[in-house]
Formats: C-alpha cells, structure tokens, sequence
C-alpha cells in the first residue's frame, strides 16, 4: 500500500466529544447565547477537528506551492511564466502579500517548488524542493501530467504536511504559478457541470478579449481530455497542476495528523475539490479562508458545502487569505479560552 | 461657543495628498492590480483620514460606554438591568468577549460610565465616570433625557476621546446596556422612515411574544416622541441613551483629532447616526466593523453608505466587532508597509 492510500485510510473522524466539551463552555459564557456567532462555530469546529479542547492553535504554518503550466502559450493570462519563479525568489525574501500578512499572528511561510519552470537548486534549504516536473503540458492540447505524476504531486504534499506537523497546529495552504486560474476552472466546470463561461474570470486582471479567448480555451480542455470527474487523480492528471495536486496532498495530510487546513482562494479550492475526491473524510479538516473575486470560487464552494469566512474582494493567492484568516483562528481560540462564564463572573444569566 | 459646537467645527477634510501617495505605492507592489481588494481600500482610507502615509494604526484603544435604559421596565429584555452594571465588573476584570478579542492586536479597552443605574465610585480609576444619570428614563413614556443632558452625553464622549488621543491611532467604539436594542431600533426606523417591524430584532435573544411586545413598543416611542430625525440632538435626547450619545461624542471627537474610528455594531451605529446628523464630516472617519445580526443594522449601514467589513453572525456589542476588524487595520497597514513593489523585487509587471 502506497503512501498515498496509506494516508488517505488513517483520516480520523470529527471528534465529537471534543467538539460537545467546547459547546458546553460556549454556551456558559458571559453574554447571550451564541452571540459571537460564526467565532463559536470556529471554536467547536477546531475542537472536533483537533479531539482536544481547547483546540491547540499557537503554532500556524502556511504552505505555499508553486507549479508553471504549460497553457500560458495558450494566452490565458498577462503575465509570463517567469513571474512564477520570481515570486518564489519575493517569498523567500519576505516581500510578497503571505509573508506580510503572516506576520499578523506569526505564521511562517514555507515555500515549496512544486513544479515550476526553473532550475531553484540555488534556494537550498529556503524552500523545499518537490518538483515534480518542469511546469506541466499545455492541458489545451492534451493532460497536464501523466497519472504517477498526479500521484507524486499528491504524496509530495502528503509528506510535506508530515514534514511540518511537529511544529504546526494550524495550517494554510496557498499556491503561486501563472496560469493557475485556468486548471481551476477547468476543475470546478467539470465537478459541476456547470458551463465554463460562467466560471471562468480574469485572473491576474486580463481584459475582455483575452478573457474571451480563456473561456474557450477552458471549454477545449474539457472537450479534449473528458477528466473523469468521480476520479480526483484523473482530474488532476489531465486538467490540474502541480501546485494543485500538492495542496491537495497537504490536506489529506493534515487531515490524517488531525490539523485543521485554511484553504485560500479559487486555485487552493481547486486543490480541496481534488483532495475531497480522493479522501472524502478530508472535507471535514478544511476551513474556507475568504471569498475570491473569482467567479467560480462560488461554485467550488458550494460543492464542497462550506462557507466562507471572509469577503474582503481580494484575488491574490499565495496563502494571503488563509493569513488573514488565522486572526479568526486566534479570535475563536480566544473566545473558548479567554471569556468568562456566568459563574466564574458572578453575572446574571436571566431574569425572574 | 461650546465644546460641542468647537469639536463639529474642526473636523478636517479628507487628506487626498496622503490617499493618493497610499495609492500610488499600492498599485506598484508585487501582485495584479489591487488584488488585496478591501484591505487596500482601507489603507488607502487610513491615510487619507490620518493625513499620513503610512497612516499610524500601531496604538489601539476600544472605548466601551456602558448605561442603562428606563425602557426595560416596558419588558423589552429578558435580561435584568443589574447585568450592565455587572459586565462592567466584567470587563474591568478582563472577563468579558471585548477583552478576549482586544487581545489579538494588542488594543486596549477602555471602560466609560455614561449613566449606568448603579454606584460605580469604588472603580475608581479603572474606569472613566462620565455619568449624566442613573439611566435614562423609559422612553415609551415621555423623552429619554433632557437636551441639556444629550448635549453633556455628547461632550463626555468627546472629552473621552481627547483624553485618550496622545495614547490612541484608531479607535473602536462599543457598548454595554441591557435594553438598548430598543432606542437603537427606534433610532434607524425614525432617520429611514421604515417599519420598526422590519428593524427590530432579538436582541441578548428574546422568543417571539416578546419580540411582537418590542415592536409595539419601538412604534408607540416613535409615536410618543416624534423626534426631529434632522436633528441628531432631538433624536438622542427622546429615543436615545446616554452612551449611544457617548459614542457619538467619540466619534466627533475623534474626527476632529483625524482619529480613525470602528463602529462596532447595532447600538454603536445608531452612535453613529447621531454623529453623522450632529457632524456630517465625522462620517469620514468611521469605520463600519462587522455587520450585526440585528435586522435593523443593514439599514443604518445603508442610511449611512457605509459597507460592514466583516459579516460573522456577531450580535454582542461591547466592541468585540471593532477589536475583531482591529486585526483588519493590522493587515491593511502591513499591505501597505511590508510588501515589496516590482522594482524592488525585480519582479516583471507584464509581458510583452
């Protein structure tokens, strides 16, 4: 048994004695019942995930991954593959959107090398190095990676997660690779079938006609390799990414250790779609970080049955809503952890 | 010419020099064109209201007004009137939800005696005694105070303000007072002139008999006191409360010292209203924090063309939305101060 089915057999189930003993201090607490709402939920969510309550949450870790992708010569966005390697190079310097939004509860930022088209040897041990290839194939004209690639790319994010855990309470995931918006509507058009014009927006900000032009670009991809949506590595395989296929890995991974996963934005949900097909008890370990601009994130979302805690128009990547959303992280554990119950406050909890 | 009239009359217009300058580093940092969205709108916002780039956020202060509401008798809460008086213990004892989620940025909490309808003296110093009377009188009979006394609720807010300006960047305002949903309702269905049935909510949580009573009771105190909705005076003085009159004070103040307000939730915004009818130009300064449960709160945001920043089932009041959104500034500033822009990451901003 490989790593992979391996992995994907030990993901635990909620623990819902936890999840009760978070409740029941919940409901104790100095104001009205639930009345911080959507920071409750969090809370006994975080317990049940983790099977402790408290939920341990000091020591977050975001994950970025970085995969090129072989339909940029397809026109899909505006910006050239290099980018992708040059914000490899802004992360590990600390200049990039994640790292200034870790920094707001002291999140590290690990960058992994998924696949991107450069040679990152020179990086050392500043990031971790799991390049499954050399950016993938043009999906417009035929799979993106051949199906032990899929497998790799996932058990590299599998070990990834293991990798971190010991130093990890919480993680995020996040991704960097240009062209990345056009895998992920291709993903969630085929899960849904829903027609891709619908789903498919502008990525790093093109204008009318390319996003024209990406529209059937996407509705080709799908005609042309017919991914068998039942199937998460065939998805990944033939309409994925590297970095996509990764932050699946690193869910399913820390779903395994019981840590709760932020998913990001519209690629990150891309890679949580993939992970939930491959190990549906994984869904239960994700949290929806923030909304993206992107018009199939929506979608995604509503397939896997979440909700988004943030909203805040933001269309960047990298892990940045998954940052931000780790102060809601730190808002729940302080809500559990740090209000006082009626008793303990000498308040009263109702009238005559 | 009184504090009051002073205060209204030096609140400064926007700084476009400092918005502009904001933007213009904004839209060079490593990332599509505005793609943290809504933290980018608020940094550009900090600027222009702190006429500063970059705006100074690091010195936080959530000032928390408590009083109490003769409206109770009328039966409108399930809680008895003694809890205001107790949560203030809790609060100066750091028990309460406003401590747990100030915590996060580091903001300090600042407790305010507006009128709470017990003897708050042996506090001493651990709070601030501003109070104007021992609640107000219950407005569905007759006005909740006098004129005299709306204007000293208002100058207490703004003094409250001036005091902790040397010590402050932004601040949050919020509030504690078993009651009042009840005037905040009243308030937002005088200025928008609509059914109190569609404005009144629950509250700490009271079933349906009781809300159907509270409804009657928000109609016939409109009714009674036909308040001026132009005069914000008027309005205070008939169907307000004395820290809702607080929190304005806050608010103008704050203006005035080109101080970046958040306005935490129902009650703290029917503040705002006030301050918005008393001082057009402290409008600028406010921050909508969250978007309440309160049915009537997305009418006073819509009153005031103001959009909540965060939408998380909260309806507790004390400020917990505005410490929450605090962590909101925090990314906004880091956006702004700790990304790199192209050129100094020498990372391409388009292709050819």
């Amino acid at each position: 048994m490989g790593l992979l089915e391996k992995t994907v057999n030990s993901i635990p189930a909620m623990d819902e004695t936890a999840r009760a003993a978070a409740k029941a201090r919940l409901e104790k607490l100095t104001m009205p019942h639930w009345a911080l709402g959507r920071l409750m939920d969090l809370a006994a969510e975080l317990a049940a995930m983790t099977g402790k309550n408290p939920p341990p949450v000091a020591r977050k870790t975001i994950v970025t991954m970085a995969g090129d992708h072989g339909v940029t010569e397809s026109g899909v966005s505006q910006y050239p593959q290099a980018v992708t390697m040059q914000m490899v190079y802004n992360f590990v310097n600390g200049g990039a959107g994640v790292n200034a939004l870790s920094g707001l509860t002291g999140a590290s930022v690990v960058v992994v090398d998924m696949g991107v088209n450069a040679d990152l040897s020179a990086l050392g041990g500043k990031i971790i190095h799991k390049k499954v290839g050399m950016g993938t194939k043009n999906i417009a004209k035929g799979p993106a990676m051949s199906r032990d690639e899929a497998i790799r790319s996932i058990e590299a994010g599998i070990e990834v997660a293991q990798s971190l855990a010991d130093k990890t309470d919480v993680f995020g995931v996040g991704e960097m690779g240009i062209g990345n918006t056009t895998p992920a509507s291709a993903i969630v058009s085929a899960v849904t079938g829903k027609d891709p014009a619908l789903l498919t927006g502008r990525g790093t900000g093109i204008d009318d006609q390319r996003l024209t032009l990406k529209i059937d670009v996407v509705k080709q991809i799908l005609e042309l390799n017919k991914p068998n949506t039942a199937d998460g590595l065939d998805l990944l395989m033939k309409v994925g990414g590297f970095e996509i296929g990764g932050m699946a890995g690193v869910m399913i991974g820390a779903a395994a250790l019981r840590k709760p996963v932020l998913v990001d934005g519209f690629i990150s949900t891309a890679g949580a779609i993939l992970a939930s097909l491959i190990a549906p008890a994984s869904k239960n370990f994700m949290i929806a970080a923030h909304e993206s601009v992107e018009p199939g994130h929506q979608a995604m979302l509503g397939w896997l049955g979440k909700r988004a805690y943030l909203d805040m128009n933001m269309r960047l990547g990298e892990g940045t809503g998954a940052a931000l959303a780790m102060c809601l992280v730190d808002a729940a554990s302080n809500v559990l952890t740090k209000v006082a119950t009626f008793e303990e406050a000498a308040v009263s909890s109702q009238d005559k």
